[in-house]
């Protein structure tokens, strides 16, 4: 056990693309859990492009800053407890930052239950896969025999969201980038056809793999992708709008994509932008039948794990440049 | 009555701006009704920003051809028959084109109420009561309360989403270009605020007139003012889509809005396209609503009435820039 408690602060926000000088390893006293609060060890630190997202501002959370321990969602265990609820062995969910302990509020965390690997509590049954599975369903309302197309497709999200939409009976097309992670999303995942957007015009090569366009689109990325969709989709086609990052390191682009609202009002699209707390009332259902596909192997569960807290930044850096594929976290 | 059938001729598809040279008035023999047609004395010509659209391609329908009759809606009195249902002196709706007659097949019409002034089967029993009726409440959907914000709120559709707006409890926010207009809609329409895109920026007036945010968005017209009102956007916000008139006329924008989709996701809006004609099933409920709108004096009706076929392009270059107030039309 580390006799400190090392922390990676954020040293300043980004103005351009993130990188390694804008982080700094630290060590600080192992905090107390004051009145209503939990002593936790992290065990895993979930990375999402979202945590890029926070510096820009606030967002569906107030803006992370600089100077501070840097937020960030993670699996990790009650060492000892002032709140109630809450025992030494627990094992939680929560926003315990970039650290190998927190002090957290009791009522800010989410009892998990013990499963093993626990990794899966950060990946198919944490944000990922709920948000996949809410997205695809709630949101995108896929139906037999339609095409689903996703983005970032390799990614912890999307990598799901392709296998749900071959179980509901869709057609699915993954766009992701580079030919190893199209070549992985049809042999392994089981996807119809993938488009490399590194390859070539995004536009072109959906033409071919979607031939009866786009019902539902579930887009991870926002900008050019999302452009290159737009025009494809059928009528009445749903946009599942869950994440923008290519918008989100470096510089946001100045303008929007291309046909909107034109070719919402033609086609009579729906774009719903949602995350993945607003449906936590089905919660319990949604993990029924993602327990469900993994025990049946209709549903792989991919994670990309690094070991090593000093290692965080750099895996975040390289999650937004898709070196990842499937879930990334970090163990400490 | 008319020896010959004037008729209004696309004569080339612009390529930037409307104007008077894209068009030519030509006469040609009184058509007949072949089997299966109906012969209309066309009295009054809808005119509605989508004409121009049309002329881009196709959309909710194919695209108008050059050489040929400028299409466009209108009300039209049966003179003979060649179809079943259909009598000398029925009223009906339907696709007459720019012309004092037109032969159309029967299916393609729809029988209207003999109703006084047969001016509101166009304007508020016609496509843009309609319009602002399934826009604002089934696309829309503003609880009592919430604020409405609607765009082109001086023209036939939004003068009415308005309307009912206030109808329904929501606080209602104008957008439209000219002190004139502005006035007209607090004082006349019961608005409780309009934005004069004309007179600056609209983000900022927006942010008076609006002070607790945008719940509802109704949009006509795209482009920037779409972009002013997105940030504005409250959480779980819906933006009903409408039209794209910004867009309509000259070469159309070559980007979309900031903050799509990046604040689609932030704050989980839903922006969803729509027409008229995907309510059919509702439409008896629909205009039951609207008639005893009218009849209470709940709901004004403001129509701009133009005389002569031969003012129709005017009628509609004017349009296309803002002249109007209420439903455009013209009477033959």
């Amino acid at each position: 056990m580390t006799a400190v408690n090392r922390q990676i602060l954020l040293v300043e926000k980004p103005t351009g693309k993130l990188g390694p000088e804008h982080f700094r390893l630290a060590e600080a006293p192992i905090p107390e859990a004051k009145d209503g609060e939990v002593l936790l060890r992290v065990r895993y630190i979930s990375l999402d492009a979202a945590n890029r997202a926070w510096m820009h501002g606030a967002t569906y959370r107030s803006a992370v800053e600089a100077n501070t321990v840097m937020a960030g969602g993670g699996i990790a265990e009650v060492v000892s407890s002032n709140a109630p609820g809450f025992a030494p062995g627990d094992i939680v969910f929560g926003d315990t930052g970039w650290q190998d302990y927190a002090a957290v509020r009791g009522k800010h965390l989410t009892r998990m239950p013990k499963i093993e690997p626990m990794t899966y509590l950060l990946s198919v049954y944490g944000i990922a896969g709920l948000t996949a599975y809410f997205g695809l369903l709630n949101v995108g309302r896929p139906k037999a025999g339609e095409t689903v197309v996703v983005s970032a497709a390799a990614g912890s999200v999307g990598s799901i969201v392709g296998q749900i939409a071959k179980i509901k009976g869709c057609r699915v097309v993954g766009i992701a980038g580079g030919a190893d992670k199209c070549r992985w999303l049809t042999t392994e995942l089981g996807f119809d056809a993938a488009v490399d957007y590194k390859s070539g015009p995004v536009f072109k090569q959906l033409k071919t793999a979607a031939p009866n366009g786009i019902d539902v689109y579930f887009d991870n990325v926002g900008g050019d992708i999302l452009e290159a969709c737009l025009p494809q989709m059928n009528l009445f086609g749903r946009i599942a709008c869950c994440g923008a990052v290519s918008q989100y390191d470096g510089t946001p682009s100045s303008h929007g994509p291309r046909g909107v609202p034109g070719l919402i009002v033609v086609k009579r699209l729906t774009m719903q932008g949602f995350i993945v707390m607003d449906f936590d009332s089905q919660r319990d259902q949604a993990l029924a039948d993602l327990q469900s596909w993994v025990a049946s192997g209709q549903l792989k569960v991919q994670e990309d794990v690094i070991t090593g807290l000093e290692n965080t930044p750099q895996a975040l850096i390289g999650l937004l440049a898709g070196d990842n594929r499937g879930k990334r976290m970090v163990k400490l």
